[in-house]
Parts: C-alpha cells; structure tokens; sequence
C-alpha cells in the first residue's frame, strides 16, 4: 500500500473550473501543500486550472497514474473505475458519497464497484469519505480547502470512519502540540477496511502511534492480531454502542453495532488502549508522547499545597506510590534554597521558590533517583516567572524526560494571556490536571507492561485469524437436545454427571439403575430454556418408585436423567459467537452476581489456562472461591481448565451460536468441577 | 460579613517601601484593581509608598479601618490583634504561614489569636491563606502582584482551602469565558470557616454559583443544613481523600480526613456537587452559566455524521432520550434548504448546509418544539465559514437560550488560529466533547431535579445542626453487652426476638423455657465481634438437654438465649459517627453484597421515610428484595421503617460510636423484619 500513501502520480477526476467544483479544492490542497508527485486533472468539460490542464478522458492522459480521486456522482463511479482498470491504476481514493449508507440502490451500486475493482485488482478508499492527509508528502485528497499552517506534522497517524472526527482530531493533535503524520477518513471501507490500513500504519516509520475512530469492526480478530504484533500504541475511539446511533450510524457508514461488552474485552485483550472521548485520546497521545513509566513509584515537585494533595490523592487513586526520596534529594534542596519553609518529603513542596533553574536541577536529582520511575512537575506559574524562563523549564523537562528515559509530565494552568503562547511554543506535551495526569501515566504503565506481556508470551499474540459465522437469524430453531449437548463436552473433556436421555417412564427407571440413585430428573424437550421456572426439574430423587411418579408427573416428551451431584460453589460460563469478534467466553459466579450484579470477565476465544485464571481473578466474585469466611477454597486449575476446554469448543464450533453452562458446579481444591446443565444454540 | 468583603476602608500591615516587601504588593494590587475605600498602610519603619503615608503604629491612624491586612510573621501577630481590638476594627485577613500547620509553637499562636480576637470580637480569615478577590469593588488582597486583564468578572464565587487552587481556578473560570465575583483562600480557617463564607455567597446578589476547594469539612452538617436551603448551585472539589495525603493536607492547612464514601453521601444528600478535578468544576460551571434542563428530551442538530453517532451514544449513557421532531420542524428543512441529502431524523445532520442564518432559525425551531427540553448545536467549523459569522451564530445560541429557557449546548473543536478569537468574544460557554456536554446536562437535570425535591421536601433540609461527638481513641473498651444492645433496639421500637441473658446454665434453660423453643444460644462476653468465627453460636436448639449441653460445651462467662427466627433475607443495617458529618447510616444486604461487592448505601441521619425506602433502591441487591426468580418480594415497608429507627436511635445516641445489625432478617410483604444479631460500640 505505499503507493496509496506515496504515490509518484494522482489523477484527479471531476475537476473544472468552478469556484463550487470540489475536485479543485483537492488539486488548490496538492499545491498548498508542496505535493512533488505529478497530477493530473480530469474532468468532463475539459478546459485548465490553475494553469494546469484539465483531460476530458482517462485515455487521454499518457502516463499511468498510481492513484485515482473520485469527486463525481456516485453512479459515475463503476463505469470510471472500469476505466482506470483498463489504464492499469492500482489504487482509487472514492469521496463521493451515495452508496449503501444511503439507499438500496447505492447499496447495488458498491456490488458492481467491488466486482470492477476486483477484475482489476484496484485496492480503494471509501466510498462516502474525505480521504487521505499524509503531511510526509503532502498528498492532501480531501475536498475541502486545508491550509498548512493549521496542521502540525508529528508522530500520530489516524484511521477514521467520520470525516467530520478526522478534522476534529488533526485540530486538537495541532492543537496539543502532537501533530500527526498521516490521516485517513475511511469512509463505507468496502474494499480496504481499518485492519489493513492498521497493518501499513504499524509498518510506517513515520507512524509512532495510531489514533482510530471507528462505529463497527470490519474483522474484529484481524484487528487484534494485528495489534498484538507492535509495540506502537494504538488508541480506539469506538462509537456507536446503542440500538439509536446504530441506526444513524448505519446510514453514516453502514456500520453494524456490535456487543460493547465483547469490544471491551477484545480491545483489553488486544493491548488496543479504548478511548471514549476523541479529548481522551489526545490525551492519550500525550503520555505516549513521553517514554513509558516502567514502574509504580511517582516523584512529585510542585508549588502548590493544594495541588500537592490532589496529586498524591490521584497517585493512590490509579495504584502508584509516591516514591522515598534519598537524602541526596533533600541535602541538594537544603544546600541550594532558602529550605526552612520547605518539607522534605515526596510530594517535594517548593512554596515560594521562584528558581527556574533549581526547578531544572531538582528534577533531575529526582530523575537520578533509582527508585523513581516518573517524575510529575506541578509549576504554578504565579508571580516572578514570566514566558521565557517557562519555556526554558519546559525545554529541560523534555531533555529530561529523554536522557533519563522516564516520563517528566509537566503540569501548570497558565494565565489566558500567556496560554496560548506557551502552548504555541512548547514542543512537549503540558498538562493542567493531577487526576488527568496519574491517570495517563497509569495508561502508560499499562502500555509498558502489554508490551512485555505480549513479548514473554507467544500465545497470546497466536489467536486463530479466522472470524466467527455471522450470525444468520434463525432464532429458536437451533437449541440442541440436552443429550447431544452433553456428549458434545464430554467429547471436549469437560466433566458432567453420569446422564442418560430417554423418551418414557421405563427407559428412565433402566437408565438410573446404571447411573444409580440418588438422580435428578430434568424436561429435556429442547424447547424449554428456563426449566426451573417450567417446572422441569426434579432433584434428589431417592428410589424408582419416586422416578416413576416424578416422571408422570412432568409430562414431558423427553427426559433427561442424571446423576445427582454433590453441592459445589456454583459458577457460569457462557459463550456466543460475536458479530466482530467472533467466540466470546464468559466467566461469573452463579445467579445472583451474574443476573444482578453483571459480575462477569469476558475474552475473544481462543483462551490458555494464565488467561482462564485471569478471567476468574477478574470478577469481584473470585473472593467466594477463594473461601470466604472460612469456607474452603475452590479447585482454581480445574475451573480454569473448564474455561480452556469451553474455549476450545467455541473455537472449533462455530456454529455453536450460544453456550450457557448454568450451573456448573466447582468443589474444593482437588475436588474438581462438574457441569450440572447446559444449554446451547446452533446458529 | 458585608464589611469584609465590601469595606470602606482598609489597613495593610507590614508594608515597606522595598521591592521585596509583601505588603507592597497588597497595596498595589488595590491601586490597580481601583478599590474605592481609604487604604491606610502600617510598617515598623514609616516611610512612603507610591505618595500614600506609611503609618509605624496603628494608633496614629485617625479613623478606624472596617478591615485588616497582615503580612507580618506570624508569632507578632497577637499583639497586633490586640491592638486592632483596642482600635475596633471588626474584621481581618492573616496572610501570614506559620501556624498550626507549621509546628506546635505555631498552633499556640493561633490559640492566643483565638483568644485575642474572641475577647474584642473581630472576625478573621486565615492564617495561611492569600485572602480576598473581590471584583466587584476592586478588594484583591493577595501579596502577590495580580492584573486586572488577567480576570474576567463573572457570576462564580469560590472559597478556597488552598491559594494556589484559587489562582488555577480564576485562570480556568476566566479562560472559559464564565468569570467570578469573589475568590477567597481560606487557610487554617481558625475563626471564619466555609460555613460562614457560604451562608455569605448565598445571600450575596452578585454569586450566582458558588465553587469550594475543600480538604476537610469543619462542620459537615452545617454546610449540608446551608446547602438545601439555596438554589444556587454548589459544586465541592474534595481533596485529601488518602491516607497520605492527609500527611500533607495536615501540614498544608490542618485539614484532617473524613470518610470518602461518607463525603459522597452528604455531598449528594445536601443537593451539592461533587467535582474530582478543577476542571470538572469549570465544566460544571459552564452548564449552570445555561437555563437549567428541565426534562429528558435532546434535539440534536449537527454537520457530522460522527458527532451525531458520539452524542447519540451520550444521550443514552446520561439517561437521555432524542426527542422526536414534529413535522413542523422537518417541513421547515425541507423548504429552507437543499434536503436531499439530509435524513429527517433526530440527529438531524445538515450535513453540508453552510448557512449560518439557517443554523439559527433550525435551533429557534426545535426550541419551539414541546417536547424537547434542551438543544445541543455541534458545529462543525469546517470550510466556507469564517469567524464573524460563527460569532453571530454564537451570540444568537445565547439569545435563544435565554428566550426560552431551555439550554441551548453549542459544541465546537475550532482550529488552532480561529480558537482563542472565538473563545475571547464569546460571551458563552463552549464544549468540545459530545461525552462531556450529555454529562453537564445531566448534572444541570439534577440540579434542577434536586432543587424541586428540596422545595417540596421540607423534612429534607431540616437536619439538625448539632455535629457528631469527636471520636476519641478508646477502641474495644466500649463494645456493649448484648442485652443493653437489644434492649436498647426495642426501645426504639426495633423488630427483636425475644431474648435473655444469663450467666448460667441453669438460668439459660429457665429463659428458654419462658421464651419457647427451638432457641439460639450465642457467646454473650462482650469482647467478641464475630461470634461465628469463635464458634460462639449455636443455631435451633430443639431442647433443654440439648441447650445443656451446649451451654456447657461453649464456656462463655454470659450467655444470650435468642427465640430462633424463621428465616428471611439477610440484610444489614450499620451506622457510625462521622467526625465531619455526625450519625452515618448505611444499608447493605447480606454478607457477600455487603463484604465482597460493597454494594451498600449511605446517608447522613436523621432520615425519613421515603429516603430509606431510596437507601434501598439504590443497592443493586434490591433485586433480591423485590422478588429475584420467584421468590416472594421482602417487606420494603417495615425495612424502611427500620432504618428510619436506627437513623434516630444514632441521631440521640451520639455516643453510639458504632452500631451493626447484621443479619436484619426481612420476611414477606406485611410480614415485617427481625434483628438476629447486633453489636454497638460507646465512643
């Protein structure tokens, strides 16, 4: 795709020579911003721009353009690509809009885009977006008028499913003084989709991070695997996570809402930071701007008493410590300042030191610190500090910040006046919140140790690429019988009473004499989901004679016979096959902390047994196995090992739509588990 | 108060002529802020500044100042106040450090300030602190230099317990175009309190919100009694919410830390605000700057299909709904504009209209609308609009959102160059993200919800002013015997079994013969909290040889025999003294809710009724109560009753330091509640 992102030529289609013509608001980009590339213009009238002239005809232009724009009305647009496939160009941009976000008949329209752009082997942008700003070459697609000089070129690059969200963030990128590198406005993603513009990202040396907008997942398990293999942050904003955006965001760009729960899970487990506001993940950018905080342990120098117990209030808060600071720190501060009023403790209060560079020089004694793995800088910037000496501060907190390798985050409400200034000129990133600030290290702390994780463990990097079914509608149909429902665990290796499946009174009473008394005896017509409430569940049934009358009573086209358990801590697992992401495994403690309380770990299927334990580990529920007040602690391995095996299942079924294993039954250490019911779907 | 904030005249003390003197900049500041009154200067060495007379003594001046300003050490302090008595002067702010916040010589020093000022009846602010702004009259007090095109007069007064929160907070409130009347920093707060300040603000015309940084609370239930009784919204920043940063605050400004979750729960009670950072605060103040929200409803009108998607999402998550638009509004698009591509929904996305008198009359239009009770405009600032006519568009947002009284929330993210011109002229509030604009509504809902509840409420803001007891260290020695315990229970007409207590078996077995069995027979020695743990209880005791028996096998020097309760659902009913805010009550369920998920709810005592009854809404665990699968709903009638019980037993009982009902049995409807067990602890 470097072609897409540096191509040597750009055809231009749709221009002419009017002041409301779109297309020539993409060449005036080209020119302002100094693309070196040839372009050429096509559009229908003919005529020039700018000096430049304007072909009537692709088959005019005698050279063979890597990249084609289309700015023309969308049912123009399969006959001009037909075209560019015959000339040979390997890439379009298509900003047009009016395509399946719009009307059935534009939903025709990209079924014939795809088939011409197959036939030639022609990989697009959109439709329905505002295309490519990449500031390296200047290659400026959209067909707005951009200026240069409210663009600021840095370290992100971002994908977006919204045009309006790409302006939004380039604006506040320059505006933080982050920049970007590239961005794209990806539009109905139809043919390219965000993992593949991911995987050109993560191999761009420009691009050090990556910003993403998104309102569906075009294939959630790509995605993951594909982040999983960078060390380069990657930060989605995901939108559209109710029934109502869906609808709009349907029409926007045919997006599809997928399980917001499952997203989470999927993200957390991808190391994908999940932003939810476009603010936030400026934010986000900006702590990645600094090196990553290695460890838990904050210096903290401020001027400020109140801003002293906020930031030690947010150092608890998000699960830092403040660090101990050797009596080097403290002898430098007694020996350089007036240190009467000053305590000498971490957070390090200089009150009324008005020094800028003993400010340098204490964070870098702090920096020096071997059990200092940050260091938060709070400059109240009051009275008898005026611009220049700021900036110089700021300068020496980024040099800092780079020789020591450990983040100096650089916290201060400037007055109005000199806001923008010191804004303007700072080349490092400047904070104005405590709260804000502990809670991005603590994302950069995460980042640091994903990285590891993910380095250390192969495993987790090797999810299968192959997405779940989608999931046709064929509801109630598919519930299986009870009976092919537990051979098909039992296959798997998961642990289930001793059963039998039979269909009248004397098959069952055979059946329990095998199994042997006492038994359960539970409906086992596959309709019936709820059996407890059906009344379909009979436990502890001592002798034939009570089987008998239990059976008649039920009335019941099948019954399930079982062998009686032995009271466990009851738990759930559960699975579905995801729209995005394909299996999802569900963990929680029985009815109650499910039902009522949503205490629940979910994962993106495959799971090992580390993540299994993770999972458990995860919920609040955990202290129940663990023996609370003084009940035994639950067999832990055997529990996660159940996860594996179900985990597995769903892997290798996906035409399992949904699993509930509700209640399986974990005994003590040792002691094992046992699936007592379960129910699944075929989809 | 009027005096200290608006005197005639006033006297700095501990001013010279040297460039360093402290003073110097008080006088200054006044000189520049315009103060109208008669400043008269005091130092040791006479002298002159900027032509005005340096008095050495405070008896040469011939007039007697409303007002005091010291800036002298802290321990010549006393004497000076004396002299200020002798003199009559009523009020005073002490700027000084170096009081109990400092060293224990320093709290002495404030122990003979206190005396002094009480025998002439001068009230003060301080010590520790920068004292008043006053834009209103030009009294801006801090020693160091402040600039009048620094601050931007508004409707927000601020009591601070921290200077350097103040200066941050003028610099945000100013930045963000709402402005403050009044600022104070408070300090050790030795004399006047935030209690005082506040009652103070609420009657003062000129503060129409009032925001407070606060690391402790001196009287909780004051500030909550003051709180319910004005419509002016109140938004707290409560800091020093840690263990260590309670080191701090103490050193800071002798604050001592309460209990967080208490904090909440007063804060919520008393209608007040809780911000987590000085920018939530700003933010809140930019909502309350609108008409409050008095319904549901949103109309949204924005330019990008994202934004819609984004403030969709919000809408739901803040528990709002998208209004539905009348034909009336959809019929106005279609005449006005180029509809063909707008979708007539809400969102409406004008998608690519440019006309700014076309935005204004499409708001104008969905004001108009019954049904909709709040509009939030996103403006997509793209290209084709310049900074005029955005500035109209702004201008007009406010006209019409005073016309009719219905917030109109105008979104933006501007570009870098246009941003602080349209920030500066906008004489309105402006947001930037979807997320943070549904949250402010919200808050502007409760607002306006809360003070309704409070009008109609009486009972709500009748909370008596006596403060809890202090809790003095004396743990373990006042942990009751049980049958003061229950007897005290029933006295309040608590639900208890019927019980006894004896010191032997024989004793023990003539009670249960009079109380019935089967009986419970629990350890009665008062050391012991958790009697199941030390095997001290043994349940349904079916006769008196088996009580014998268990009489004799248990060994405790007291024994509780208890009429053995039916089973019913568990709950829990707690209480303590909180040192800020006096009797706390808290329901829970039962021990897994209450231990493992912390699924509790607290409230200040006393409470009525229809609190309790909100206490239990509030768990999640109420599903339990109501009826979970089937099972029977619990009396919520006689639970609620119960805690308006225990809340007036902890209201009278103020040396009831502790008290745990656990388990409350709770039984079918109309079937009432028992105590199974209780403790309390005398402070």
């Amino acid at each position: 795709m470097q072609k897409m992102f540096y191509p040597e030529s750009v055809m231009v289609y749709g221009v002419s020579g009017s002041p409301n013509n779109l297309g020539r608001n993409t060449v005036e980009n080209l020119e302002r911003f100094g693309f070196k590339g040839s372009v050429y213009l096509v559009g229908r009238e003919g005529s020039e721009l700018n000096g430049r002239k304007i072909y009537r005809h692709i088959e005019d232009i005698d050279a063979v353009p890597d990249l084609a724009v289309f700015l023309i009305p969308a049912k123009a647009i399969p006959d001009v690509m037909e075209r560019c496939g015959r000339k040979g160009i390997p890439y379009a941009v298509i900003q047009s809009a009016g395509f399946s976000e719009f009307t059935e008949e534009g939903r025709q329209l990209e079924e014939k885009l795809l088939e011409t752009a197959g036939k030639w082997n022609i990989r697009f942008m959109g439709p329905n977006c505002i295309g490519t700003i990449n500031l390296d070459n200047g290659l400026v697609l959209p067909f707005v008028p951009m200026y240069p000089d409210a663009m600021l070129k840095g370290p992100v690059s971002i994908i977006s499913q919204s045009g309006g969200v790409v302006i939004d963030g380039i604006r506040l990128l320059t505006f933080e003084n982050i920049g970007f590198n590239k961005s794209i406005s990806i539009g109905n993603k139809l043919n390219l989709n965000e993992c593949d513009y991911l995987s050109y990202f993560m191999s761009d040396p420009e691009t050090r991070m990556i910003g993403m907008y998104l309102e569906n997942f075009t294939d959630g398990r790509r995605l993951m695997a594909l982040a999983q293999q960078t060390d380069k942050p990657i930060v989605i904003l995901k939108a559209n996570k109710s029934a109502s955006s869906h609808q709009i965001a349907q029409f926007h760009t045919t997006a599809l809402a997928g399980d917001d729960e499952a997203t989470d899970a999927a993200l957390k487990q991808a190391g994908i930071h999940r932003a939810q506001t476009l603010q936030e993940m400026i934010d986000d950018f900006k702590i990645f701007s600094l090196p990553l905080i290695q460890g838990r342990k904050i210096g903290v120098i401020c001027r400020s008493g109140g801003q002293a117990v906020m930031l030690t209030d947010a150092v608890h808060q998000h699960g830092f410590e403040l660090a101990k600071f050797s009596d080097q720190v403290f002898d430098y501060v007694k020996k350089e300042v007036r240190a009467g009023v000053i305590r000498m403790t971490n957070p390090l209060d200089l009150g009324d030191v008005f020094d800028i560079r003993f400010y340098i020089r204490i964070i870098e004694k702090v920096l020096q610190e071997p059990d200092v793995d940050g260091v938060v800088f709070g400059h109240t910037y009051l009275h008898g500090v005026s611009i220049p000496p700021t900036q110089e501060l700021i300068r020496s907190a980024k040099k800092l910040s780079d020789r020591y390798q450990k983040p100096v985050v650089f916290l201060m409400i400037a007055g109005k006046k000199y806001f923008f200034t010191l804004k303007e000129t700072a080349d490092f990133p400047i904070f104005a919140d405590p709260e804000q600030v502990l809670k991005s290290l603590s994302l950069s702390r995460e980042h640091f140790t994903n990285r590891s994780a993910f380095n250390k463990d192969p495993l987790l990097s090797s999810l299968p690429m192959a997405t779940g079914r989608k999931v046709e509608s064929t509801p109630k149909q598919g519930i299986m019988n009870p009976d092919e429902v537990f051979h098909l665990l039992k296959s798997y290796g998961l642990p289930v009473a001793d059963f039998a499946m039979t269909g009248n009174i004397t098959e069952a009473l055979n059946a329990a004499k095998n199994i042997g008394y006492p038994v359960a005896l539970k409906m086992a017509s596959p309709g019936i989901l709820h059996k407890t409430e059906a009344k379909g569940v009979i436990l502890d049934i001592p002798h034939p004679q009570a089987l008998a009358d239990a059976c008649r009573n039920m009335e019941a086209d099948a019954y399930l016979i079982q062998k009686m358990a032995a009271p466990g801590q009851e738990v759930i697992i559960g699975g579905r096959q995801d729209q995005e992401f394909g299996p999802v495994i569900l963990f929680g403690l029985g009815g109650l902390f499910t039902e009522v309380l949503r205490d629940v770990a979910l994962r993106i299927c495959p799971i090992h047994a580390a993540q299994a334990l993770a999972m458990i580990e995860e919920t609040k529920g955990v202290r129940i196995l663990k023996g609370f007040r003084g009940h035994a602690a639950a067999d832990m391995k055997a529990l996660a090992d159940c996860l594996v095996k179900v985990s597995k299942l769903l892997v290798e079924n996906p035409d399992i739509g949904n699993l509930d294993m509700n209640p399986l039954f974990v005994f003590e250490k040792n002691k094992g588990c046992l699936v007592v019911d379960a129910k699944m779907e075929r989809i």
